[in-house]
């Protein structure tokens, strides 16, 4: 067990160095007009060097599980990177969850500001898009529209940010949230893009229906797992070890797993679902080895 | 010359018509959790019932000229419109350039508030790549992952989006921009989306290289004479014509192509572009007729 997190802290951080280096390659260079340079500034900044860099993870572990080259792998996690990115420029927003922290860095409103911010997410948004449907990512053309498609299905208005909008909502909603509706709305604002993420992976790598089936029950739980992880390190967490505040989700009236579950029934649920994660992947034997680890991850992590 | 005016005229109507059908069918139906839905009606609030529907007749007339069918030209429109109204949600929030109407009506941010801004300008950008990359719009991969491809090339830091950044900062600089930079975010900001429109109707209908190199060089003389119209019609216009606020890009110091040329040498200059976008043209015969009516169109229109 301990030989396993030590080898699996090694192959994220592995893989958060391969992200980062295609995240390099494919975004611009900071150069141009004046304010052309300063968006690309701040595309970069959003995006690099900062995070666990779990979606590429993902993508490029499940890419590897069906023997695809290394460089499209990272394509796909560079390109699921910038849009989660994006995500968190416009999330943080002052109309949005008005946050000034992010992976203990000024978030980019703060270290330019919000014109800059709408400006850097809508183009890490496109850039998304722009990496997948690249011909570097894949030869075939189809590959690269599925790509696209599942990427727009999972981030858009019935995924993200839909997710996004339904979690506002619920802010200055008079009556507390259903259960069924936390669990959806986790699931379309943080589930979604974690689940392509993997999926992606597998698709790059030309995977079988059943196959990204697998995949993407496998990365369902994982996303679940995660996200009560983050709601329990919202509650028990501290602001050093998370890099952003804490305790501002039971603050602005947020629905949380934690809310419904209680922090002892929310920590039995991430056990549970690591377990169905681990399930899902047992026909691809030990090659699958680190991404049972990554689910075990996500629920003991401490940021 | 009467004739062919109003058989131009309808023929755009027509075009926005079948955009507005195409629209409301690529679309999702308000529907869904609370948030969830009035993402949606603001989506829809922002796209539908509105302008001219210049890009998706660029995208439906070009596809018409390599005889693809209806559907794909309007599909492809409709993405194009999509991807456009998410800019125009986006540019008129308080942070960026500040207007409460737009065609007329509230703006989001007036309708909804900022969030609903940002989340409804988000999701329609996702929309515009879920419709290129679907396969209803073409049954071939690698033509839909170049229409993504493009489509990315075009709205992003590089085009639509790095012209809106070199735009605003422009506001608050110190000197005058030189008139190549006015150019070139001219071309960024307004020519390259409008450019692209027709560049992917010609790549849905199957245009060949050099086909597809007479379209874009077409449309980005198009696209200049458009962005020179805007300009005097914002010094010459009134807010009942124009149906938003005029005399403003003036006021707050954004530099325009009648600065530069002065309003007879605008006029000239957009008359100059006209003829260039109809030589384009000249091997397509008669058939292109309704394109050369459109670069017409973009310099006399009042609105």
């Amino acid at each position: 067990m301990q030989t396993t997190e030590a080898s699996f802290a090694e192959t994220l951080s592995e893989a958060a160095a391969d992200a980062e280096r295609m995240l390099d390659a494919c975004l611009p260079k900071p150069q141009g007009a004046p304010g052309e340079a300063e968006l690309i500034e701040a595309m970069r900044y959003a995006v690099m060097g900062g995070g666990k860099r779990l979606r590429a993870f993902l993508a490029m572990e499940t890419a590897r599980l069906f023997d695809a080259p290394p460089a499209r792998g990272a394509r796909v996690g560079a390109a699921m990177e910038c849009l989660h990115a994006y995500s968190l420029v416009h999330d943080d927003m002052p109309c949005m969850d008005d946050d000034d922290l992010r992976r203990g860095k000024p978030t980019v409103h703060k270290a330019w500001n919000e014109a800059t911010a709408v400006l850097a997410g809508d183009a890490l948004q496109t850039v998304a898009f722009e990496i997948l449907a690249d011909p570097a990512t894949h030869p075939d053309g189809d590959v690269r529209a599925r790509l696209c498609l599942r990427l727009a299905q999972a981030s858009g208005h019935a995924g993200m940010v839909g997710g996004q909008a339904i979690d506002l909502a619920a802010e200055s909603a008079a009556e507390p949230m259903a259960p069924e509706t936390v669990r959806k709305l986790q699931q379309m604002k943080t589930g979604a893009l974690i689940e392509v993420s993997a999926e992606a992976g597998a698709i790059v790598g030309g995977a079988s229906h059943d196959e990204i089936g697998r995949i993407r029950a496998y990365a369902r739980a994982l996303g679940e797992a995660f996200q009560i992880a983050d709601d329990l390190l919202d509650v028990t967490g501290t602001v050093e070890e998370v890099g952003k505040a804490v305790g501002k989700d039971a603050g602005a009236g947020k629905a949380t797993f934690v809310d419904i579950l209680g922090i002892d029934g929310a920590r039995a649920r991430a056990d549970e679902l690591v377990s169905t994660a681990a399930a899902e992947l047992s026909p691809f034997g030990a090659r699958a080895g680190m991404l049972i680890a990554a689910a075990r991850f996500v629920v003991d992590r401490r940021s």
